[in-house]
């Protein structure tokens, strides 16, 4: 149950309730509902008394801050029929530390007090998990069922939720549940139609094996999930589909397509960098979004002005004036231009339109040219993606890291 | 109410709850909840039984395709009491479409005949909103409330929903509602509790005004939703929230940090760049994703190796040795360097420790150093963020656009 009005309003995007559901499904519980509910203490209410209805655990998040619309505790503690009480132990732990936020703030401590007195208001006989800020996190008995009442920021939330696991209370249930086996298979390039039709072939799921089908971003995952005694057929469904997919096949151990490109670099002394116009910046984020990417990635040039093309990359302006700065032909010059002014082994390049505006007869929105270089030679490819402007987008990273990727695993095998 | 095993596992964040939402808001509905559901039969009737029990209007999305984990037709008729049969002429429709795709994927149509003919299966006397994909929404009458189905990929759902809202059914629910009036005050700068103190003094919210306070990446967003009568009320606590956190306001008519940056610079017709170190080319990416971004926003350089500060950015090598990569001197000479690069008016520069790795005890995971310049001068900050290498990233491109639009506000002013 994750809690705040500006998350059921739509102005925010969880985090917490699927970082939950990872925890959860990973310890043996499968997550049944994610609930987002606003700050109104009758909802509140309502949305907790229908979870603790049916689940064995209930995690909650956000409402813990000291503002007046902050009401997690106050609700947990009446549908468990609990007493609020000041923790005066706690309550000197939350002063010590918004003094000092205070005297980093220049501002009377005066002003915290009350929002200390309220963070150290509990239910009686709720476990503390240690303080996330001034934010205490709980586990509170509800009629036997724990609830584990976490902070709203997500960092804060990930940090204490190992704590939570740790309590008597809640060990109680994961000793109920086993964990299951999982895989996920990741294809890029066959519809979601082709998978369904093959995973039918291959036998389906049913009898302790799960099977969800998602498609994203061009990408489809297979997810698989066990029970220890449907082992066999895992495995079997697995290498059924490998049969019928396995040219789409990238990824079996989990691994994203950032971190196959960034190994497949590695693996052979790569060193890489990007050339984007219209992803301005996001394929160079994605790929530096993997912690010790730096030795696979140099960086890049974020080309979304001509100007920028022209002198940064080396583009030659009667290339643009001749075929366009959205071209299979100014993708392969950015490529190139990367490759050889950052000094780098691999370069990848895309420029396209991602609209709402920009787009023409001939070249409408979401049309996007691709090229990716290496030492072993280059390629280019295009897309006409559907969608919005964000989604072209996110679209085409994922394009242009599987082009790389592809490139890499074909001179790596010897075969294009 | 969201369906999809992806999502109740946390694999994917719903981005449709969120959608919707607003949407309904901004037509005068209030949502209640946003409900994550497997695609488990038993879990998805449960949770659209209890979504009847209380609301006016459901909005359901996900679980139209053609796989066999694509259960919500099914499942709303069977809760809408309504009989289940194929719809000819969609048929028809769906057929064409998926005839389109057969041929461009060189695959046989017959593996596509049997998910065409699931997905021209309504509910009896539902309303057709037209097809995305191949995939049909809906709005079918549970018992005198509309549930709207929508198909799960966001920009497929996000093109039939206006359809939906003409549905007369739907129409109906929507006469009853009136838009609230709205009003968002950004902050950047004050804590939490100092902003909750300003609203306490500021004589809080309740009749008829209700107020959210939300922390984000170190801004902070004050929701304000009243009914029409409660509009003096709603000015009266704005200018009083105004006059005690006014040198921390940024924006009071909905943009973005990035549109302000954006328009500061369109303002004085300058044309601005990044170079981006930890960041990997988020602040650029930040700043693309503004739809007509191109007039004032010419590119960047990420410089994620030391090799790119010095070669493509002008950071003298000796600089880096003396105080090291992550320092304000090689943050000052990186946005200096991306101005004269880059030949644009404006820019700004980040280089700190992300982590997880990389910190030492007199640079820590979290130190980030910025800086930005303006033909009127520069200026640079340093922050020490907690979190993980994700927030730290995040909250880095959030602090850096306010070092800018500040400069450039300042600038404007003529104080500084």
């Amino acid at each position: 149950m994750v809690t705040g009005s500006e998350l059921v309003r739509g102005e925010r995007t969880d985090l917490n309730g699927p970082f939950l559901a990872r925890s959860l499904l990973s310890v043996g519980l499968e997550p049944a509902r994610i609930e987002v509910v606003g700050d109104d203490p009758g909802e509140l209410e309502t949305a907790l008394r229908d979870a603790l209805a049916s689940a064995d655990l209930v995690a909650c998040s956000g409402g813990l801050g000291p503002t007046h619309d902050d009401r997690t505790v106050e609700i947990v503690a009446k549908v468990a029929g609990l007493e609020l009480r000041i923790d005066e132990e706690l309550e000197a732990q939350i002063e010590d530390v918004s003094r000092l936020v205070a005297e980093r703030l220049k501002r009377p401590y005066a002003d915290f007090a009350v929002g200390v007195r309220k963070q150290a208001t509990l239910p009686s006989g709720a476990a503390c998990l240690g303080l996330a800020g001034t934010a205490p996190g709980l586990v509170v008995d509800a009629h036997g069922t724990p609830i584990v009442v976490l902070p709203g920021p997500p960092a804060e939330l990930q940090r204490l939720w190992p704590k939570a696991l740790e309590v008597a209370a809640v060990r109680r249930v994961l000793d109920r549940g086993t964990p299951p086996l999982r895989r996920t298979l990741r294809f890029f390039g066959p519809g979601e139609s082709q998978v369904a039709q093959a995973f039918q072939e291959s036998g389906g799921d049913g009898d302790g094996l799960e099977v969800t089908i998602c498609a994203r971003d061009f990408e489809i995952h297979i997810d698989l999930v066990a029970e220890p005694a449907a082992e066999k057929r895992m495995a079997a469904l697995e290498s059924a589909l490998g049969e019928r997919l396995g040219r789409f096949l990238y990824s079996t151990d989990g691994r994203t397509v950032e971190e196959l490109v960034l190994d497949r670099c590695r693996d052979r002394g790569f060193r890489m960098a990007t050339a984007e116009s219209c992803t301005g910046g996001l394929i160079a984020a994605r790929l530096t979004s993997v912690p010790g990417s730096t030795d696979a990635i140099v960086g890049g040039i974020v080309a979304y002005a001509n100007k920028v093309k022209v002198e940064q990359l080396g583009v030659a302006p009667e290339l643009i004036d001749e075929h366009g700065a959205v071209s299979a032909q100014v993708a392969e010059a950015m490529a190139r231009g990367a490759r050889e002014r950052l000094g780098v082994d691999v370069a990848v390049s895309v420029t396209g339109i991602a609209g709402p505006e920009g787009g023409t007869e001939e070249k409408p929105v979401g049309l996007v040219y691709f090229h990716a270089e290496t030492p072993d030679g280059g390629h280019g490819s295009q897309f006409n993606f559907p969608g919005d402007r964000d989604s072209i987008r996110r679209r085409s990273v994922v394009a242009s890291l599987h082009l790389v990727r592809r490139l890499l695993e074909q001179n790596r095998d010897g075969s294009v």
